[in-house]
Formats: C-alpha cells, structure tokens, sequence
C-alpha cells in the first residue's frame, strides 16, 4: 500500500529538522478515496519505522490494520480527518520552539515574509486541551477552520499541521519549528519590525496562487 | 552478557541526543537478579564503547569484571542501586539545558503537558554534592524516593535519571533535556502558563496506567 | 558544464551549516565569457540536486535551459548579475540568526575580528521589499555596491549575499549566519565590546590584501 | 610521521562538536624532541585535511615542510611553544558561545563542578590583540601561564586553548564551548549559583591529581 510507504517515510524528516525526540512526534495521511488513515504505530522508535509495521485506522480512530497499537494520538488525527474532509494529511511534534510558544499561550507573530508566504499570517494558538477524548481533535479544528495557517499551537502542548497530503503537512510543521526559532530569536534582540496586513496578503496570495500553479518553491 | 550489549548500545542516544561532550556522560544497567550492575569504562569515548569494554561492578562500586577503570560516577550509581531496589538503570549527563537550571538550582516548571506525562510535575533540584563519597548518590535518591519524577537536577553539576530498566532511564534522560530546552525558550519569550495540578495529576495517571497497559507513546 | 556541477555541489553547505530547512535557499553562479547562470529548480529538494537538474536563464532571468522552473528568487538574482559585473555567484537563505537581525531591522554589529575580516564592518540592512518584480533586486543591489559587506539582511525577509564565484558567495552566507548567532548570543549576556574603526580597517584590509594574494585562512 | 596523523585527524572533533565553520579553527601539535610543530594548512577545508597536506613549522612559525602555507594563525601558535615548553598542542576556535563571552570581554564564571574539574575556576579573558605580529600568542601566554585554565577567551576573537598533547588542546576546546553555551543558558534563565572557592579547589584537585592518576573520565 503507496501511503503506508509515504507515512513511514515522512517521519524521517522529522528527525532530520530535529522536531522529534524518542518517539514523541507522528505522521498521518488519508487514504485516497477511503474512510480511512495510515497512522505511526505507538512506541516504535523512528528507525524502526518500515510501510509495514504502520498502522490503519478508520475515521474513528479505530485500528484496522496492523500489529502494533496506533500512536496514542489517534483520536486527535481522526477528528481531522471527520471533521476536514480536504484534509489529506496531519503531524503531530512538540518541537522545541513552537512548543515554547504554546507553552505562552501567545500565537506567533508575522514578522517574516516567509511565514507571510506559507502561513498567510500569525499562527494561531488553539485551546488548552487533555488527552482521552475529542478535545484535541475539536481545538485543532476549531482553530483551524477557515484558518490560513495551516499550523496550530495547542496551549501546554505542542503543534498540529494539516495539509492536502501528509508531505503538505510535515512541510508546515517544518516551517512552523523554523520560523517559531526565528522569531523567538528575533524577539531575544528586541521588537520585530511587523509586516503591513496589505503585504502579507499579496505575499500570501501569490505564493498560494501564482506560485502553487507551479510547483512550490 | 546481554546487559554489556543494552548499555553500550544506549550511550548512542546520548551522543545522538547531544546530551553528552567528550566523554562526560554514563549509563548503567542492574544485572537482573545479581547484586552487579554494567557501567561505562572511565575515558573510553564512545565511538569505542563495546559490549566487551563495559565493566561490571558490585554495589558498593567495587570492579568485578572488566579491564578499564568504572566511569568516575560509579559511586552515585552504585549507592542508587543499593537504596533503590526498583531502579534497573541510571543515567548521569551535563546535557546544556537542564545543566542550566541545574546552576540555577531551581525546578523545571511543569508547563507542558509532556513533562506532566513523563515527570508527573516539575523536575526537581538536588542538592549540592562533591564528588568522593555518597553525597551525589544520598542527594540522588533523597530527592527521587517517592518523587514522580525521574529525573534530578543536582545543583550546579547535570542530571541523573533513573527508571525500571536502562533504556527507561536513557528516555528519563532525554525527555528532561528537550523539556529544560523548551521550558528555557518558553522563560525567555515571556512567563509560561501553568498547567493546573489537577489537569497535571489526570496526564501523568492516564500516561502511566492507562498507556502502561500497552506500550509507551 | 561546470559551473551545473559547482552550483549543485555547493548546495550542499547550505544543508551542512544549516541554513536552510526545506527547499528555502539557493546558490546561483554566473557562467563565465556568457550572459547566463545556473541556479537551483524550484521545489526540488537538496537530496535530489544533481548537476543535470539545474537550471540556466538569461540575465533577465528567462529560462534558457531545464526542465524545471528556476527558483522563485531568480528575479532577484538576475537583477544582481545584469548589475553587479563582478559578482559570480548569488546565495540566497533564511538562516535562523541572520533572519533575526532582519526581522528587527538592525544591521549586525562588527564586535568580533573574524567581521572584520570578513565583512570589513557591520552586516547591513536592505529595505522591505517585496517578490514580483525588480524591488528585490534593487533594494540588494543599492546596499551592497560599494559596501564593504558581501551580505545584506533584507528587512523581515533573509540573507543575501555575493561573491566573485558560487564558492565565495557560499562562504559569505556560511559566515554571516556565523556572526550573526555569535553575536546575537553576545547581547543576551550584555553589552558586547566595541572593535575601533581603526582595527576593523586593518583587519579587513590585511584580510583582504595580505591573504588574498595566498590562499584565504 | 604519526603528529601529521594526530594532528589531522583532531580536527574532525571540532567539525563534530561544531566549533568550527568553513575554514576557521585549527589544532596544531609539537613533534616530541623537536623544535617544530604540525600545523593545519590555510585554506584546506576539513573534509580533506590529510596526514600528508599538514605542514610543519619551526618555533619561529616558519614553514619548514609542506606544500601549503600554514594557517594564518601559525604565528600565535608558534609563540605559545616557544614560550611554554611544557605545551604540546594547540587549538583555535572562533566557537560560537565562548566567542560571545570574548566579545563582551567577560571571564566565564565557575559555576558548574565540570568547570571546576577540568578549568580549576573561570575561564579567563586575554587581551584585544591585532593578528599580524606577536600581540595574539603574547596574550594568550601572559593569560595561560600559571593559570589553571587551558583555554582563553580571546577579546572579541575566539577561543585559544592548550594541553599537554593536541587531544588535551581539543578537549579543553571542546570543554570551553560546552560549559560557555551551558553557562550563558543559565544567565539566561536568572542568577546561576556560585560553587565556593573552598569546593571548586577541591574538585579541581581530585580530578587533576586523583583521577590523573588512572585515565581521564
């Protein structure tokens, strides 16, 4: 199956931009044309990870497929996937510098043109939320509906992204470790210059329209 | 000796974690069911660790077996063995961040939920303990006896973590790096929300009963 | 061609000194005797450079050769090139620290003798500008003529920076992230000391005269 | 000759450690018996640093067997040979945390036991010293000789450091980067604890004369 092959796969950039440690971090996607998903199973290290040992679950968060438990974020993911139907593909991490925001409770300013680019504006923090039930799943939605950014900081927590497919997804919360670093830096040495709402959105625009009937820079 | 193998093998995620410099950090195992624990050898760096180079001492940190001299905290680990039965593995690192609040002396705040999961609550401080008799290892297990956590801050010098089993303890150690970082970025960006103790007391039950059952996330 | 294989190569050493996450910075180099140069595809992935997949536009920055599209900022580095007559090489990042300075709008002060050297003073800024047309360019093109400084911080946006050939331009990106995180970590602690006008002269002038007529340090 | 192969294979440890970018620090080591020591060659970079490409210097810093120049640094090193016989090896780093602390011109204060291990005390800072005559290795001489440190912060410029053979150098390098970055993080964070002179006297005896004696943690 492609998207158990794409899913384990994924999680090697986690690693690689450093958004993981241990097995803290995972990597969904949707199955095309399917109720269902391709979830990391719970408590395999990362270079343990093969197309094989991922997971299935359907839109409930129930296993399908698979020997190992679904990571212990299922339920979160599968609210998504319910609840968002372009969503193809969601990640999970508690990267460092995001994390530190959502620790604040305070959503990341625009201060970057990339951000402006990728997340059309601040990345917004989403509620303060406990495990065990839809909670996460309906913070991350509510924020996110209708949201540009595609990235959101759960309070206390860490970050959920979303995208049209899992790649999308790991691209935001990617770019969403990398620009919380940059501005955490910048705020360090004093105030950030903001960038006028006019700009962002033609920065925003171009880059989702001229830009995306392209390919993505 | 299966135990020689598991903690060669486990200093690797202290070098992958960059928890450790040179050769500054040690791991040790408990010999299930002897009175003997395996230690890392003193000055050996670790690209040349080997099941056949760990050393096995007694609990009193005696050498038993192996060539090279025990690591030089051989008496921390050796005193934790003997006053803890329940402890299987011991990790001491300098990893920079919790180094940092180590310096401090002051507690890492539990304001994020992964440190409420694994530490149940704050990290706490131990006291300040020369090295040459069992002042480090009495200031080890009388801040974790009966603490939550897994893992002492011992005032101006690293961190020790234990855990059931060495790789527990290697994942103690891990964890309380990545939240010092994250918890060191949230202080310095503005002051952190709390998280409520009773929210902090229904993480750390659910993630230690209910995912306990399974495997860990 | 050459100048494919350098310019493919060099990417490398963005990843390396990690100064770009994703596909978010690019070299360019200048074809030596023709009104040509080679810069990275848009919205490939630095694993996947090869000498055969980049790209050659015109000095206007038309694609003349490849299959792919030419990176997003290749305006900007046309603008260079068809300005700037000796500039052989274009780089072009996000990287965290000199981001950071950018995002504030404060050039980076010369505080370490390896600035001197290299940059021959501060670090300056570009203005606000935005992608779509030449504003980019130009906003590079009026900071770095006749400036000491092979690197310019475009306001809330990153780095650019120039050099005889690829290599150079390289090295200057490399150490302008370099100095900007060592610097940056200077004024969290205080006050960094002043270098005298007068030393910053001699140390660049020696920089540049002395060793350049041998091989650079 | 086995110095060249010392000498070239160290610099990998300060590309592991990140102490170095481009072409910037260099380890250097005196030939036992000889007025002469191997140096790193200028502008070499360290993927292909080599026992054969090394060159050898006499105690004045003339090249004396190599097919390079030496590194720009060659005369700073030459000075500490010829002046402290009992050193036989050298390092240089511009290492981003020590070097902020050069730039402020502000001694890194002993507040951590590793500190007091292997510094004896804090790390001190040596003088604003112009490269291009003897300024630089005068002060690094005049700071070093009969001071428990190894290594000096060199004012606005970076780390020097010395050891009884080049691999002490380097970890004495590695020790300041490491204890320079986790200080700074504790600065950060609010007031570090000071260990009193009584103590870091007696931690600075134990490891150099108890532990001396067998190998080095």
């Amino acid at each position: 199956m492609n998207m158990r092959k794409i899913v384990a796969d994924l999680h090697a950039e986690l690693v690689r931009y450093n958004l993981v440690v241990w097995t803290a971090g995972n990597v969904s996607g949707r199955i095309p044309g399917e109720d269902l998903f391709v979830i990391k199973p719970s408590g395999v290290s990362y270079d343990e990870l093969t197309p094989e040992n991922m997971v299935v679950c359907d839109l409930d968060g129930n296993l399908v497929e698979g020997e190992h438990a679904p990571s212990s974020d299922t339920a979160a993911h599968a609210y998504v996937y319910r609840n968002m139907p372009d969503v193809g593909g969601v990640v999970h991490t508690h990267s460092t510098y995001a994390s530190a925001w959502a620790a604040l409770g305070e959503p990341i300013p625009c201060v970057l043109t990339a951000m402006a680019d990728e997340f059309g504006g601040e990345i917004p923090i989403g509620p303060f939320a406990l495990i065990g039930d839809d909670s996460i799943g309906q913070g991350i939605v509510e924020t996110l509906k209708g949201h540009r950014s595609k990235a959101v900081l759960m309070q206390n927590h860490g970050v959920f992204s979303i995208g049209k497919d899992p790649k999308a997804a790991v691209k935001a919360a990617v770019m969403c470790e990398d620009v919380a670093r940059t501005v955490h830096v910048a705020r360090q040495l004093g105030t950030p210059l903001p960038i006028a709402q006019d700009d962002i959105d033609r920065l925003y625009d171009r880059y989702q329209n001229v830009y995306g009937q392209r390919s993505p820079r």
